[in-house]
């Protein structure tokens, strides 16, 4: 392990130009540029084949997955057997676990606030700054990197590592499952080990064991087939703007902050007192200086909760987008023909996305008035999951993880989705540990993402102990 | 007259050449473009001259205003003096009459509607599309037409005449109130002549004898000062996207269309049962014809009033547009850092937009949550107009309309707003006449704009009588 670790010291310089250019290169899922992707994907697979993975890419209906084993890679020599193999474990049962990641990244707009643009990694003051620096390049290429480091100085790897990085997760990882029951012998393994998830602050180390479901669906109202002249025509006719403001003032109450949508929280537990006091590690407990972090005049949220379950027990539902008329500078004075929301709920355990997204379009058809014509369309959707923290692997997790944070990781929930951890589950058997390596402040999904390097490096020294862990599993 | 009228039946190709090429100068005030402005002031100041106006354009401290006059050019010969000089009438005394016009335009977007592009002036079925032709470009010209007719074949002209095109109307007119004050004594003027308002038919010219005014809004209401992640943040904090639906649902009753501000309706009057009935003849009767025409699934407005009712009789609040987050394809899972939203308010007689505003403030102070910071940007404002259409002016309209129409105009309401026409009244005392040459279904303000070259022709001879009525006044 000295090896190891002494070489992932020494590269360090080298990888952090290898991210740098790996987060430079735009691949942005959502918006459609296969060319963006397809570049990524390559330089990923290339990548991988030169730190001595066996890589392919596998082409789905979108964007491609990139899969990179130990597997059938050059095998240690003999006097370097591992204690593990002398224990009488031949390399075909040797423990065999998957990497999850994805390299595509949340589109970079509003372009007008990032301090330095998103493509073109910089450090400042020990962050990486860059779209996808820690969602979720940072993240899984220190996982990357940390097998380098067993693979370039001929320490024997103790188990069997199988990395899957997919190229659509912000949009929904809607391919994966398909190639997941594609390559079901491929993908046999013990568990899946995913790092895509926030620890609540640079010294504490968390495992996170419940991720939140997601369920999106865009509303579109049509009134006239063409913007008219509010003066001519408007007060005659429904405002398709104003038809979507009532609407969606139908979804929340206003003073409670509750989704009034019937059977949205058909089968949502409340949490076990226990479990609310160690919700409490899991992020800012303290809701002022929370309130100061998002610079909000409030905060507000489901009466009878506190921040924490919020954002990470509770379900909700959000307006991510609202598109309507002239939206350029000064006035322009029409009845616009249309107004579009986009909206994603998240959904906790016990709610499923189809049903939630059954409630709300019935909800929507029985609110929205006769003077507009309505489309739905359902976007992504995945359901809640909820991993048993004392499984093999997640104590396998915490024990390298103290050895490299010096302290033990705290247990939380997570209020984002990764839709892939049921598919895991589902399809393949698997569950998933989850160990993040990014900061509440990291700006996912918002202007100036950045990834701490401190988390680059302990995220590697944390890679190469959690093998040797697995491996002794 | 009899040349003046073969001037124009035999230069009519040319005239529409010159009109093409004039709308297809992208002179939009919305937006910004200096340029574009410019370039078409320009080209207008140089066709003016071209056709025998003494013509200046005046700067302001936002777009030129174009002056051209028949004052100061060169006098009819001796024997050419008009009947109406040998009744003893002065050059100096003689009628003076300004003609009110505007060179600048509605934005073009969306683009993707239009079936030619907005600035490629195309001629389909005896139609002129673009965006302008006739909003307001198409009409205004129609009279300069009809000057150059009288000027061209020596034929005197019965009064005088100044064109005041300006190039601000479609932004609230803000700068002419200020030009008009500083010309006071070259403006010194009978009455004002406009062609800027709808004709019910191609068959049916109309005066419009009443105006509305407009007041208009822009609501910004902000959370946190960059888009957050959904997931990691969603449901603790204000969505200010959902909170604007709340605010702006808070203003309309979603059942009887009516505007729930406090003091919005004070002061609007109930029409006269005879007023109403002459006002069917103001448009579409037929409510089913009408809602055919716009194309909606019903009609709606406020309860109590018809749809002619509604566009012109009424005062009215239209949400223009509406902007917050992700807009784009596909999904982006945010909680937006802020949501807009622009708002025009219609007025009728007895509203003023100054009050108007403070009361819609007022309205949305009390009841925009405290979760948001909310920004309120007035924009334009205009009175409301209602003028005698018993007067000479209008009754020397009605004279030429019928000549030319072979059937006496209609009395409408207008649901737009000229501002000007209040500045005249205001600041130099005139009283408007408004022949329109549009007609509803010209797609002012919406893609594939449109004007009627058959009203284009039969609005040059309407002008040429008009100013031999006018002179006789």
């Amino acid at each position: 392990m000295q090896k190891v670790h002494e070489y992932l010291k020494k590269e360090y310089p080298r990888f952090l130009e290898e991210l740098k250019e790996y987060v430079s290169l735009a691949s942005i899922s959502a918006q459609g540029d296969k060319k963006g992707i397809q570049k990524c994907a390559e330089w990923l697979l290339a990548h991988c084949r030169r730190i001595g993975l066996s890589a392919t890419l596998y082409e789905t209906a979108g964007n491609p997955v990139l899969v990179a084993t130990t597997r059938g890679t050059k095998p240690p020599p003999l006097k370097a057997i591992s204690p593990l193999s002398r224990r009488g474990r031949s390399r075909k049962n040797r423990p065999h676990y998957l990497v999850y990641g994805h390299y595509d990244v949340q589109p970079p707009e509003p372009l007008e606030l990032w301090k330095t643009p998103p493509f073109t990694p910089t450090v400042r003051a020990g962050k990486l700054y860059a779209r996808g620096a820690s969602d979720n390049k940072g993240q899984h290429f220190a996982h990357l990197k940390a097998v380098e480091a067993y693979l370039k100085t001929g320490t024997p790897l103790p188990c069997d590592l199988t990395f899957v990085i997919e190229g659509e997760e912000e949009v929904g990882s809607k391919n994966l499952a398909l190639f997941l029951r594609k390559n079901k012998k491929m993908l046999k393994a013990d568990g899946v080990v995913i790092s895509d998830t926030n620890m609540p602050s640079l010294t504490t180390p968390a495992i996170t064991y419940a991720l939140r479901g997601i369920a999106a669906l865009e509303i579109t109202l049509r009134g006239a087939d063409r913007d008219l002249h509010s003066g001519s025509y408007g007060g005659s006719l429904e405002n398709p703007a104003m038809a979507l403001a009532h609407l969606l003032a139908t979804l929340r109450d206003r003073k409670t902050g509750k989704v009034l949508v019937r059977g949205f929280y058909e089968g949502v537990s409340a949490l076990a007192p226990r479990e609310r006091m160690a919700l409490r590690h899991g992020g800012e407990a303290d809701p002022e200086k929370y309130r100061a972090f998002l610079k909000v005049p409030c905060l507000f949220g489901e009466r009878g909760f506190n921040h924490i379950e919020h954002t990470t027990t509770r379900p909700t539902l959000e307006v991510n987008g609202l598109t309507s008329g002239y939206q350029g500078a000064g006035s322009k004075t029409i009845v616009p023909s249309s107004a579009r929301a986009k909206i994603t709920m998240r959904l906790v355990p016990n709610q499923n996305p189809r049903q939630v997204l059954a409630a709300v379009a019935a909800h929507l058809k029985k609110h929205c008035p006769k003077t507009v014509r309505m489309e739905l369309a359902h976007g992504h959707g995945a359901e809640p999951y909820l991993f048993p923290p004392e499984s093999g692997a997640a104590r396998a997790v915490a024990r390298a993880a103290k050895l490299v944070f010096e302290r033990a990781p705290v247990l939380i929930r997570e209020g984002g989705s990764i839709p892939v951890v049921t598919d895991f589950k589902k399809i393949l058997g698997l569950d998933s540990v989850l160990i993040g390596l990014a900061l509440p402040d990291d700006n996912a999904h918002s202007p100036n993402e950045k990834f701490e390097l401190r988390n680059f490096k302990r995220g590697m020294a944390l890679s190469a102990e959690l093998w040797r862990e697995l491996g002794n599993g």
